[in-house]
């Protein structure tokens, strides 16, 4: 028996680490002979574009740069399967391939979206009696994702988020005047990525004072209270907001541009709310979009969070070839202190297309801060660093 | 007799491994009793603002931290000393402190602006027989003092961008569409900190496949066409691009606020590109700004530029033991490979207010790229990792 492996959604640091995860699991297993990696998610599959894996991942040093390489190696997708009664022709290209390779198991890593496509193409499998197992891996950095206690690729996103805020801290307080400085974090609808700043808690930092998440209302007038007030206790204030947060009535921070999923791109809230400080309170402020490099950063990832994601590929693979199809490979937490999780199954259709917010109550009452809740919560999922095998002084990188 | 050591300037990575070298030169030195560190900058010498550091400064873990953590321990200020005939007041106030504290030697960690500050001092005290030695240690990411092979600060705002170039362009090539990504980086005149991003040719890497410089002339037309053919060959076009560039005729890129040296705040050349990629190219395509990551990304400094700036410091309080005042310290580049560097004294005039650009020579003929004596010249200086000591999953800082 042969099986397949993709990736698709948005990159994080983890994606790779899974893969590695599948990889190693089916190298150990004697009935699979050939490991196929599909190019651009689904879409290799489709096209009948598949590559060996056993020839491209070889030696002990491709599995240590492939670990710490950040995105996906084999490309990624947003490719949206249509419902089968929409268009059945590509569940039929998609079928011709894999039974051409002779393919049991099909793995997909990715995120909310791509687990719609493993929750249409088991069914479809299943309804027509087709012995292929899909099993899906979790990623994403978002953290939005049902049913798992935390998500691969959110950890070094976290780890990254924390570390910049701290170093940014650092850096706004070197002058005598008062500034604001304003960190703009990716997080369409979920704010757990913002929040995740409030580790810093845990080393005695005041900074970020003040948080802002997609799941409470934003008012604008509240905002700026809130600045000033922190403005009246400390020098340099940190404000960490989601790009997500909904500033309504307000022109010029909305893309426009939407995504195959019909997603809005977002940009612009910090620089929006840099004006609006300038504005409504005149002192020194300064917008950080943290962009990409919050999901990419790979150089400063958390071991927690790669070892987890090599685990849970593994895992994957493991449930497949026990008979699950259909399935999302989830984390229950077990304990906070010492951090300790058990990898199950959850049903797909519990995951795909849903999302998964910060619990209110970790949220505080006037909404521009965490509870000590959440801090817990995190602290476990950034801990611990890769040694990071350099070359001229910059990280290796895994390439095809 | 007693010394004082303030920073001044933009924060980077090494300012405090350049207080650490002094300190740690003062405390092997018998005949310095006090080791004060003025509290932002020459404002703590006027203001009479000094700190203790050898009861700040005490133990091996102190010194691990304090040489790990970004920006300035004792803060920093841009301000800027007045010519003597304008204002004798400020330098009665600076010797009162000074001859109080019985200072015989000043050590100024800053860029070129604060080097005017070095200059004024020293010829000041010179002209007016007070016996105290003026001392300037150099620091910026700019990399643009003249006099000095580089600068202590350089070498780890490089190795960030060069990692953080490496980490994007991974990011960047995961889908199968074609896509433009445009890097902003710092640097208003001088293109060393860009043009640092072509160290990922060493490691075999095709990106940056365009480099943008404040050194040559830049034209829209030329860059669109650039972006053009670089398309047709490359899936994934990465572009770095200096804050600098001159965008002679646009609109709505400047920030038009100005320090108190004359400098104008720059932001927006990045995003002004990708609106015009969008326009005329009208392919996928994104910008993103390294902001003030690029100098305080601690976490993935360039040891020999931490190693570098603390020796720079300890020399520069010898070489004011010995006598010297009015002085900066340079280094002077012996080889490439093995890298070796002498410290050396440089008159503060040759250096103050003025600016070191890359070399035309160095530039490619068409200006979109540099050629492989830069790659040569950056790559020792990114060169080597600390063991950043982490607490909590977040490296650790050093507080006053």
């Amino acid at each position: 028996m042969n099986i397949v492996v993709a990736q698709s959604g948005g990159p994080t640091c983890a994606i790779n680490a899974s893969l590695l995860g599948v990889i190693k699991q089916a190298l150990k297993t004697k009935e699979i002979d050939a490991i196929f990696g599909s190019l651009n998610g689904i879409e290799g599959v489709i096209s009948d574009n598949l590559v060996n894996l056993r020839t491209i991942v070889r030696t002990n040093e491709d599995i240590e740069i492939l670990r710490q390489t950040p995105s996906t190696v084999l490309g990624s997708c947003r490719y949206k399967l249509p419902d089968y009664c929409d268009n059945s022709n590509v569940y039929k290209k998609i079928t011709d391939c894999l039974t051409r390779h002779r393919i049991g198991v099909f793995i997909y890593i990715g995120g909310n979206d791509s687990m719609d496509t493993v929750m249409k193409l088991s069914k479809y499998f299943s309804d027509n009696e087709i012995d292929i197992k899909v099993i899906g891996v979790p990623k994403t950095i978002d953290n939005d994702l049902c049913c798992t206690d935390h998500t691969p690729g959110f950890g070094s996103a976290a780890k990254y988020v924390a570390t910049a805020v701290s170093e940014i801290a650092s850096d706004s307080s070197v002058y005598s005047i008062s500034s604001v400085t304003i960190i703009e974090t990716m997080g369409r609808h979920a704010g757990w990525l913002t929040a995740s700043a409030s580790v810093l808690r845990a080393n005695g930092d005041e900074a970020p004072h003040l948080i802002y998440l997609p799941e409470v209302e934003f008012s604008q007038e509240k905002f700026i209270e809130d600045v000033k007030n922190e403005m009246a206790k400390h020098k340099a204030v940190i404000v960490c907001v989601s790009e997500g947060v909904s500033l309504q009535n307000s022109v010029g921070y909305r893309s426009g541009v939407v995504d195959n999923f019909g997603h809005e791109y977002l940009s612009g809230v910090g620089k929006y709310l840099e004006s609006l400080v300038a504005k409504e309170i005149g002192c020194k402020v300064r917008s950080v979009e943290l962009n990409v490099m919050q999901r990419c950063s790979s150089h400063i990832c958390s071991k927690t969070d790669i070892d987890e994601a090599e685990e849970i590929g593994a895992k994957g693979l493991l449930a497949a070839l026990n008979g699950a199809t259909g399935k999302v490979m989830v984390f229950k937490r077990v304990c906070d202190a010492p951090y300790t999780v058990d990898v199950e199954c959850a049903d797909v259709d519990m995951v795909a297309n849903r999302e998964k917010f910060m619990p209110r109550e970790w949220i505080n009452e006037r909404g521009n801060n965490v509870r000590d809740e959440a801090v817990r919560y995190f602290l476990p999922l950034i801990s611990g660093e890769l040694n990071i095998i350099m070359q001229n002084g910059i990280p290796r990188r895994f390439k095809l």
